[in-house]
């Protein structure tokens, strides 16, 4: 390892993170559902084909516009699960609290929680708390974990594309990490921002409704859009390029980016996903996303190209294209 | 609520722990599978019967005789499955980590997660890893889900007991309680003592191959021997009567307990379970249970009287009989 203790940006969903599972975690664990590092392992009991995946939320602030941590860790599991084509059933919730956490702010993250999972269609079938001393956690912790059944018959999987798919994004980027970093630096960039916090699961029903043929799908989250698309890029070992003048982004997150410094595409979202099918697909799969309400703003952003390679590169607006590399640094620690 | 503030005492699998649910997780999350308040939620997708249990793990110091966080997370899940009769399959792990945290320490706990999962037949088949600020955390934290196949065939649960099953421990109780408060408060009273920490799976197994009528399994984790009893008392709302001299407890034990002010029975077990069938079966249960590794010590402690009023009476070694309730106070934070 290049280090010898824990840094924050092990925790960006970037390099590092990826060097941690590679390093520590899959060397001992190593199996064949761990080694698709997919956001959801896929799993078979007779003739049924499950999925099963976990997360843990740490957000700070607990509260934001648009959801808080209860709402947050429903939509963040439920969509791992969605994005194997799985139709999410179960969650698990388990609490960590720091003495001295009001138990009037639990009771409105844990109502928050319950719609939450009701608007999904999920039910919360097991937990578990544990208090910690003042001091030893920052007021309240959650994991989710949740099982789903997969009914679709393709294997949805970066494996599965191929070069001339289409890529597809849902909406709107970076809202949720811009949402998040005003709320918690108080810039005060814009009262109307809110998070994009959403259970995917209808949406990609839609989708898959729409077309056979959904080759691979990803919810944008920690590392944003440029570490998913960079990571499945690598994964797939194609080359996959993408058009900046494309790709959906709010004025008011450009403006919160420039004041920090940040770049959008490397700004969280909590429900908006990446898709990529067949080229001849596409427009049945943009149509069932713009006909969804979570998909209004779905657009076409780029390209697979050939094998080999797998990098990501962006075309830019200025007329040049780069290499959009996985974050290397700590980047905006405590989003999700 | 009795408190506007989360209290140590409402982590410790007693009384507040209890009025938590009670009031503010079960009002929003209602439901059946939630409402049995188990360790494990059992559900059916087909002619399937599957388990599903959470547990975080936040136990200091992160490294104590016969264990560690990485095996006791996986011992623990791995438990909570067996108790229902289930046998586990699948584990989720998310880690929380604190910035600085010894890269050395998480890869020694990964190595001993990974072999627990392998001695209990088991696959860590998903994870997550977040990292939070120093002074956010302590050190590490991990969750595991886990997800079982259930094969036996009747309800294992409170809700099955009969007045007249007899009461049964699988083993000395108190082991890791005493051995964790050992090494953290270092009182050094004993230096051979070790967890219990171990997987209850297999000797379940054994047990339920044994008898086909096992009413009732728990491990006595949080809360010990006696908040497990007194809770599967009020759950089936029987009369449970055990007999102290009937109880194993090491003398070191013991001792840990007289320094410390503590009570053998409240003390958290990790590899300790109590079962409940009906008493001509009682035999055959015992002789499996002594005959695996982990059920050597096994006794019978005690008889379920009759239904109407749910408590756990204790018959002491000096001839009287006390009422054993759940433990009310905040007891010993952290021991799992």
């Amino acid at each position: 390892m290049t280090n010898d203790k824990i840094l924050l940006a092990h925790g960006n969903g970037g390099l590092l993170t990826n060097e941690l599972i590679t390093r520590i975690f899959l060397p001992h664990l190593k199996n064949p559902y761990l080694e698709r590092m997919e956001d959801s392992a896929v799993f078979s009991v007779g003739n049924a084909r499950y999925c099963f995946s976990t997360d843990t939320y740490v957000i700070n602030p607990i509260f934001f516009p648009g959801g808080d941590i209860g709402s947050l860790a429903v939509h963040g599991t439920v969509n791992d699960l969605s994005m194997c084509g799985g139709k999410p059933l179960f969650l698990s919730a388990g609490f960590i609290l720091e003495e001295g956490f009001p138990i009037e702010d639990l009771a409105s993250i844990v109502k928050s929680l319950a719609m939450a999972a009701n608007q999904a269609g999920v039910e919360v079938i097991t937990g578990d708390t544990k208090v910690v001393a003042r001091g030893s956690a920052d007021g309240i912790f959650i994991n989710t974990s949740g099982i789903g059944v997969i009914e679709y018959g393709s294997l949805i999987s970066p494996a599965s594309i191929v070069p001339g798919d289409a890529v597809i994004v849902s909406g709107m980027i970076g809202d949720h990490g811009a949402a998040v970093l005003n709320a918690r630096e108080q810039i005060g960039a814009s009262s109307t921002l809110v998070s994009d916090s959403a259970p995917l699961n209808t949406l990609v029903e839609n989708m898959l409704r729409a077309s056979p043929h959904v080759h691979c799908m990803r919810d944008a989250t920690r590392g944003g859009l440029g570490a998913v698309l960079a990571e499945i890029a690598a994964q797939s070992d194609c080359t996959i390029t993408i058009e900046e003048k494309d790709i959906p982004v709010r004025d008011e997150v450009r403006g919160i980016c420039e004041i920090l410094g940040l770049d959008p595409l490397y700004l969280a979202n909590e429900g908006t996903m990446v898709a990529i099918c067949p080229e001849n697909q596409a427009p049945a799969v943009l149509a069932a996303m713009t006909g969804h309400e979570l998909g209004r703003c779905a657009a076409i952003i780029g390209q697979v190209g050939q094998r080999g390679n797998g990098r990501l590169v962006m075309n830019t607006l200025i007329g040049g294209s780069r290499l959009v590399d996985l974050p290397s640094g700590e980047l905006v620690p405590r989003i999700c």
